[in-house]
């Protein structure tokens, strides 16, 4: 398998994301490639300053680039002015022209509007579906409940949505080990009569396919109560859902940690595995990248603010990913659905 | 000023409602009214079983009512099959026809639907204004946050966000006494060209009025950072949001205290105070209500868990949103606004 990383995406790259590449070394199989895309000097650099032996050294493929996309340009025009960018050269090097120097896995931390930008030009969709979106693992007291999608589609149809719900159930049984994932759609009430008209379409659409273990809507505060396994939205509200979580989990811990240490000193150092027990179990670099369910490879979109950590244990996940076949029982699915979701429903 | 509750609203109604409206006869002035709506019988013998003074029982009223809707019907129907539930009635009692009898203030915990529905059919809205929108106060780590809209418009236009913008900074200068309070659109990312097009068509139409102190766009995670006292939102995103922190907050104490109880019950003992402080911060029911911004009266929405105390601060805002002219001010800003926004924009 050939895994390519965007070396210069992310709030830290370079020097965080090689790092991580060179440490996931460890994870690759004999035949495994790892591609790093971007600035050839700088990666050359890292490699050098590593003691890697020849068989490690075997595994890394260089693609020098001369442009990288920032994370705060408008994705579409970056993409059209950035043809040297390790971006949309890695989306190409995956898509259907790439020849045989073609890759498996993408990789990137950059700009998550240009990931998903380039990765709808260069690689397309796999067949049946209408839009990919972005999956995220989010870590919850009951364990890890899959959110799809969280950024990729902030305007979807319901015909979308409903897709989310079946590509998100197939990943969390294929890849989390979930037997009959339980699916709910993100809504403002648990009852049918409330939410907004993409809500209600959805929800009338995922009734109707007998293969989606449903258990209909889910409230902002179910969401972490174990309710489902699979939580399905529109690409808006998830991405807020997603950076709230983040942020509100952090500034609790922040203003716990602060009132402990004006409270006894002594406390704030008993306190201190505690939370970092608990921190853990929420921590987001934990789980790597996030796949874009539905593009036509296999494409892992991660945190900016990705560390090396985050960056291995997302090429941990791509490995995961294709092992377990996840695109081609995607593919499956939707050819044998009994419910056909019109692109225009 | 005649206040009136609808004490069958809620999960603790009616016992913690009626509770909560005695508790709060104390903040009432020589002339105010607490008219209490619902179940006559049930009131009278609340009221038997406390010790009230005779100048006591002569600030409240009863008004009897045979039907309540419930936290899980469907909003419109059950105001027109229910004409004697408590809402109805109450929201009649606010209205242009309520004749000598008439509220200034009415309150409840019930169905949200339901309440906004009944609003605005029996109390139209402030002139110039489109939709009435829900602001809740978010506490955060850096003071409060106006949230509008939590839920009473799911389906919102950008002339209708626009208008919450300008009513939420009224709101917040004039109740919580921020002065100039910077307002934000929540987003999915900080520039321009990111969110979806009800964001991007919002941020045109706010940035066209100088009268509005605005920051630009707001992510999930900034929202407890003290980057903006107003934010502005569409109703299904605000309630997720909403839910989401009360979900997320809660399930967190729960589990560090469940961590610190298993490193050492002594360390828990310890722990207690602190968390008891920290979590009083970002209590909701020291908020009490969340006011309908717009809706021609003053209508308080409280948490569907409100607890005595809640109805108690719900009645507290309310009569400093009657004493701060709130609705005065936002009719004024309206008649004198910069900016038209067409209800078709």
């Amino acid at each position: 398998m050939r895994i390519a990383v965007d070396v210069m995406g992310g709030d830290n790259a370079p020097d965080a994301i090689i790092t991580g590449c060179l440490d996931a070394i460890e994870l690759l199989s004999s035949d495994d490639t790892l591609v790093l895309i971007g600035d050839q000097e700088l990666i050359e650099e890292a490699i050098a300053e590593r003691t890697l032996s020849d068989d490690d050294k075997q595994r890394l493929e260089i693609v020098g680039t001369t442009q990288s996309i920032g994370m705060g340009e408008s994705p579409v025009q970056a993409i059209r002015d950035k043809p040297d960018s390790s971006l949309v050269v890695m989306g190409k090097m995956a898509g259907r022209k790439a020849g045989d120097k073609k890759v498996d896995v993408i990789i990137s931390a950059g700009n998550t509007g240009a990931c998903v930008a380039a990765a709808q030009m260069s690689l397309r969709r796999l067949p049946g579906v209408h839009r990919p979106g972005i999956a995220i693992i989010l870590p919850t007291f009951h364990g890890p409940v899959v959110l799809c999608d969280v950024g990729a589609n902030p305007e979807p149809r319901p015909s979308h949505l409903y897709q989310y719900a079946k590509m998100s159930a197939i990943y969390s049984r294929e890849v989390l080990g979930v037997d009959n994932p339980r699916v709910a759609l993100l809504s403002i009430g648990g009852e049918e009569n409330k939410g907004n008209s993409l809500v209600k379409e959805t929800n009338e659409i995922i009734k109707s396919d007998s293969s989606i273990n449903y258990v209909g809507y889910c409230e902002g505060r179910s969401l972490f109560k174990g309710m489902a396994d699979v939580v399905v939205c529109e690409g808006f509200t998830g991405n807020v859902v997603l950076k709230l979580s983040e942020g509100l989990s952090k500034g609790l811990f922040e203003i716990i940690a602060h009132e402990i240490l004006e409270e006894d000193p002594g406390l704030a150092m008993q306190f201190e595995p505690v939370a970092k027990r608990v921190w853990k179990k929420h921590d987001y670099h934990e789980y790597g990248g996030a796949p874009l369910l539905g593009a036509n490879s296999i494409c892992m979109i991660c945190h900016g603010s990705s560390q090396a950590r985050t960056i291995k244990n997302a090429i941990r996940k791509a490995i995961s990913y294709a092992e377990h076949h996840v695109n081609d029982a995607i593919v499956e699915a939707f050819a044998n659905s009994e419910v056909v979701a019109e692109e225009s429903a």
